[in-house]
């Protein structure tokens, strides 16, 4: 028979064994609970949205797909002909919120875990996915939104990579408006802020010739584009950042407004409970995306600054001017979750999935006592404990080697001598030792074996 | 400005509320936790596959949505000119075990919880979409599989739906070889099989005549079809139905092959603590596929039988034959969620969500207190307890509108004279009363406030 190649898309290829999977499940599961923790509520939006909520903010169309219909002589419908896959959660959010807005109730605290697609090209070195997670939370209010709810976004990023467990990470906050002004202050025109911002935001990533360069490319004076960029590559503690923006000899109106808020809004992230060791006001904090109008964020982990930013996002004036004309002040963050995932592979960082579904696996030496073997893992579940019994018949030793393939952390094994005397063989699997103990004990007995086996994992 | 009209595609349209997204995501909890109860290890596929992977099976291309790219003048890559978004999860899956079989465990037992997309004509009074979440379990092994992985499955789908509550339910389990071997007894050609079987699948939703019409349509005799109608359409206790069965004066290897399955695994059922109150051997369980070969299931709501199968599957002798020579027989189901959630939502058999991500909000009458608020939204988050801060300035009565609105169960408020006394009010939004405590004691008070406010949601 022909066989076809079982093969990935490239770029659709971020495919897991199972305990990859759960690792990655265990992350989702983090993310989930923290921006619970602090109020946000769970929406999903449908993979394909018609093509013009896709491109009403422009910009991205080459990177869209769309949909089409695989049988040249199927007859088109609405999604084969006007459908197209999402490529962020922040356009179905203002489709969604444009929708709904009059059963929502505001501040609308959303939380959103799916996937997105985007036709870039593929680069497995740089985290860079055609599908991905993306984790989004965002709070958005009808007409004002409070510059607090700017300084609390900080704080469930905190509370997420805090219990993430991945190493030291840095929380760098900056403020579009001190951007702007500064720009305005050296005399570049509005039209051409927007490319200026572009360099500005491969700061961290470029040599400062490079940088420089770029900036005069886009018509700065090489004077300015030198003031420029020592500015941005500034790196003090906070106090220290906020004194010399408010020093700086910059009359502008919207460069003082940025100051001000930048040092409002620090101070309340301390309020929020985030330590000065996980955040930092940094000018070299940019952002591409042109709709930012308050504060920015990205998230760098300290030792891996080479895996770039693993959480970013802002404050933002009007999310859904295009499908409404209610104006939704908002403020929202990514992770961008394959990709972070990816790189704390590929960096060693990824802790073992702390529980697998499977805990427990009843052997069977004989199928004559299958009642019993049945019996046993029902009582095992019930008291919420992850419990396989091996159906198949195989010699003892392929169903242990079996469990310890799939990570199973105890084998139960009991025949003809265990059951005369109403017991059963407990094994721990990692240590490789058994105890015995009475059929009626096996709950109990299971619990502490796996409590034994989850103490010797972890030390 | 011209605004785009905030809309989704036909199909595409299951998008929910966040309260209803509560309701669906507890559903996806107890189906999760269930299979993992039962030891079955998470695995999720791209979106998107090659299209030869996708159509190696045949069939179903019409229903398949290719990939393409938006922008005419982007340049294709592989997924826009090779992808398409997978059907169902069955196909991804034995492209999966076939890539990766030297590094699974077998037997294989996964489940996967994922959207599928399907270009039939969207009928939501029948719960048909275009995009909708299947939840499967499969347990695949390789060369053989015993029966009693086929008589595990239902003891799975049972503690499902035992935990969600959504009323009596029947696993109706019938077996392909018994279908088979009638119809060769019947002398239908082999050829003419499937078309007969689909006519049968039809026989819970069309009325006696129609059946009947459309077997002689399908070249049997009429007074065959008469005899094969009211053998399918027999509605016995599962002995009595095995006893019928065994009675019958067929002979043909294969029905004789079929039948003692039946009462094997039947009897294999009970031992795996299914109660005959939850399962049935029901001959009206055909199936459309082709590709079972032994056990096939369906599930229904005794009280809504209108709703139809919400489980269903069955045990095949071949997975992955389009792509390996590895023979790798298995057995699985699937939960069409999207549709279940619908139908369950139009018949009122949805309870309310048991814990919102909403449960405390600490209201704000003073924002220069703002530090304390933020001190007790820490103690409680520490606590495990779901808790917000209202951030922007309003009225307490505005604040509590947006509590009730949002379904908090709690509300914290306080003032100056609250905390001058280092006290603050818990109200139970519920009944509406208030009480004050320590500030101290904030998180026991919060904890027993919630209890009451269960215990009055439940009675």
């Amino acid at each position: 028979m022909h066989k076809v190649q079982p093969a990935l898309l490239r770029g659709f290829d971020q495919e897991y064994l199972p305990r990859e999977q759960l690792q990655f499940n265990a992350l989702i599961e983090i993310i989930r609970k923290n921006f619970e923790l602090f109020g946000f509520l769970p929406i999903e939006t449908p993979s394909a949205e018609r093509k013009e909520v896709l491109t009403s903010k422009g910009g991205v169309e080459k990177e869209i797909y769309a949909l089409s219909r695989l049988a040249a002589d199927a007859e088109g419908d609405e999604a084969s002909t006007k459908g197209a896959l999402r490529f962020d959660l922040t356009v179905p959010l203002a489709r969604y919120v444009a929708m709904r807005e009059r059963e929502l109730a505001f501040p609308f605290r959303r939380y959103q875990i799916q996937r997105v697609w985007r036709g870039e090209t593929p680069q497995a070195r740089k985290g860079r996915f055609r599908e991905f997670y993306q984790c989004d939370i965002d709070i958005i209010n009808r007409d004002k939104l409070s510059y607090l709810a700017e300084a609390e976004i900080p704080s469930v990023i905190y509370s997420v990579f805090k219990e993430m467990a991945i190493g030291e990470f840095r929380i760098r906050i900056n403020n579009r408006k001190v951007l702007k002004g500064l720009l305005q202050d050296f005399d570049v025109a509005d039209r051409d802020s927007a490319a200026i911002l572009r360099v500005l935001d491969k700061v961290e990533k470029e040599d400062a010739s490079k940088i420089r360069d770029d900036l005069v490319r886009e018509g700065m004076a090489s004077s300015q584009a030198e003031r420029l960029y020592r500015l941005i590559s500034l790196k003090r503690t906070t106090d220290e950042t906020l004194d010399a923006l408010a020093e700086l000899k910059v009359r502008n109106e919207m460069y003082g407004k940025g100051v001000a808020e930048l040092r409002n809004i620090a101070a309340a992230i301390r309020q929020f409970g985030v330590p000065d060791s996980a955040f930092c006001v940094d000018l070299g904090v940019v952002r591409g995306l042109d709709y930012y109008t308050g504060t920015i964020y990205e998230t760098t982990l300290v030792d891996h600054p080479g895996i770039g930013s693993i959480c970013s996002g802002g404050r933002y004036d009007d999310l859904a001017s295009y499908f409404t004309d209610t104006k939704l002040p908002g403020v929202g963050i990514s992770i961008g979750l394959t990709r972070l995932f990816s790189k704390l592979r590929e960096a060693g960082l990824l802790r073992p999935a702390p529980r697998t579904p499977a805990e427990v696996l009843v052997t069977t030496m004989d199928h004559q006592y299958l009642g019993r073997y049945l019996a046993i893992a029902r009582r095992l579940r019930e008291a919420g404990i992850n419990t396989e019994v091996y159906l198949e018949t195989a010699k003892l030793k392929n169903q242990l080697a079996y469990a310890d393939k799939k990570g199973f952390r105890v084998a139960l094994i009991a025949g003809e001598t265990e059951f005369g005397r109403d017991r059963v063989q407990v094994k721990n699997l990692s240590t490789k030792t058994a105890r015995e103990c009475a059929l009626e004990q096996v709950v109990s007995a299971v619990r502490e074996t796996l409590n034994d086996s989850s103490k010797e994992e972890s030390s």
